[in-house]
Order: structure tokens, then sequence, then C-alpha cells
């Protein structure tokens, strides 16, 4: 079995980490537990307050199934060329937010899909882990 | 609140298209219902006779946790700077796959994380489904 020939493990990234490297992307992986299993679907998110938010359409899946659940978001970056990479998960209770508590940062947040995404969702993380793999020099090239 | 000036809404990838986009990455997302809840954890995999396969240690969360039941798999590709993307998701059960029973694909398949990976898991996907954002033209600048 072919096995990578560098011995540097990934790295633990710290809570402070994790927070920094959060809010210098733009897409997310939201899973919840839904009524046909596990579902996940990606969306625009920022950073605001030490929680994350997003929004979304009333009807979608997501927007139905979140409120009051515990979520897991994933985001990370990849490098094709290193083969570097990090992640951070993200782990928490979704909460549908009405209009007046959502903060501007989030009305004005860029959503890449087209159309009104009327429902304002946030995240308070419980908990935030994350590693960093090391790439060119670690990795099975 | 902000909303894109695009009207161009995304569109929904056919099964074909989803199979024939999901090679094409080296990095997705597994989310999986785990003892303490929604667990995701991106992963390197390989896509070899319509199934998805990745590698992991036996005593990782993943490798506890994951056989024999149902998890989500997401792949996507995002261009950060025409803002489109396209992302896939197949639902299915994952199954540890014994040594003999492993194409030679899966055997060679690159890992990024140093270290074995002796636990090798199949996906054989019940559902599979995809859309696609189309970027510049019609995302919110």
């Amino acid at each position: 079995m072919t096995t990578p020939s560098g011995t540097r493990p990934p790295a633990v990234l710290t809570a402070y980490d994790c927070w920094r490297l959060l809010p210098t992307e733009e897409v997310a992986r939201v899973a919840w537990s839904g009524p046909d299993g596990t579902a996940i679907v990606p969306v625009n998110y920022t950073v605001t307050h030490q929680s994350l938010w997003f929004r979304t359409q009333p009807y979608s899946a997501l927007g139905r199934q979140v409120h009051g659940g515990r979520v897991a978001v994933e985001v990370d970056h990849v490098d094709h060329v290193d083969k570097s990479a990090w992640s951070v998960v993200a782990i928490g209770t979704a909460q549908v937010v009405d209009g007046d508590e959502v903060p501007d940062s989030v009305l004005q947040m860029r959503v890449w899909v087209p159309g009104p995404r009327s429902l304002v969702v946030r995240v308070d993380p419980v908990e935030v882990t994350g590693r960093r793999l090391w790439g060119r020099a670690d990795a099975n090239r």
C-alpha cells in the first residue's frame, strides 16, 4: 500500500488559530442531521461576534431543518500545488435570527447565489477544532 | 438587505455531470452522525467502479464510527475570482473493505496526510446531486 513518505504529522490548530483562519474564506459546508439522515450543503458565510452567520431561503432544506439543531460547519483551504491544507470545524447550535438582531455585516455579506436569502442563521460554536497539513515537503507526490 | 443582482438561478447538475465532476477533485468532506452528533472531516478520495473510496486510520473518529452508517460526501470546486462554483453531494452507506477487495487505484491513491491509512472505506452512493453557480456575470460583486 502506498503511504506518504513524509513524517511530519498534521498540526492541531489552537482555538486562536481557528478563529484567525475562519474569516479568511467565503465558503463553508454545513452538515446537520435531517429527517432523511445526515445532510450537507455549501454556503457563503461570515464571522461576526465570535459566531458564524449565513443566509438561506426559508424553504430550502437547510432553512426548514436547521433551526435549533446541532450543526457542524467546516471551512478549509486547499493548496493543490503544495498539497497543503488547513481545515476548521465549528460545532454549535443553529439559530434563526430575526431581522432586527442581524448585524449590518451579515446583511451586507456577499452571497454568490442570486435571489433573496431572507433567512439568517447564526451558529454559536461550542467547539472549534482544526488541523493543518504541511504540504510539499512532507506529502507523497 | 443586500441581494445579488443576477437572476440566473443555480443549475441542477445531472447525475452524469456529477459523476463526471467527482473524479476531478482530490478533497471531499465526509459528514456522518456520530455519538456526539453530526461530525465532518475532510479526506482525500478517489472514484472507482461508481463508488467513492477513502483511506483513514482505524482509530480515527471516522474510522471507528463510519462503518455501516449513512454518510454524506461533499465535493466542490470554488473559483474565488469568478465567484463561480459547483458542488456535488453523494449519499450512501460506508463500508470498510478488506485488503483483498481493494482496487489497485485505491491502494495507490495519493493521501496528503503522512503516515499509514490502513482502513479503506467505500461509499456506494444511492443518491448523487449537485448544482452549479454561474459566477461573475450573475454574482453580486
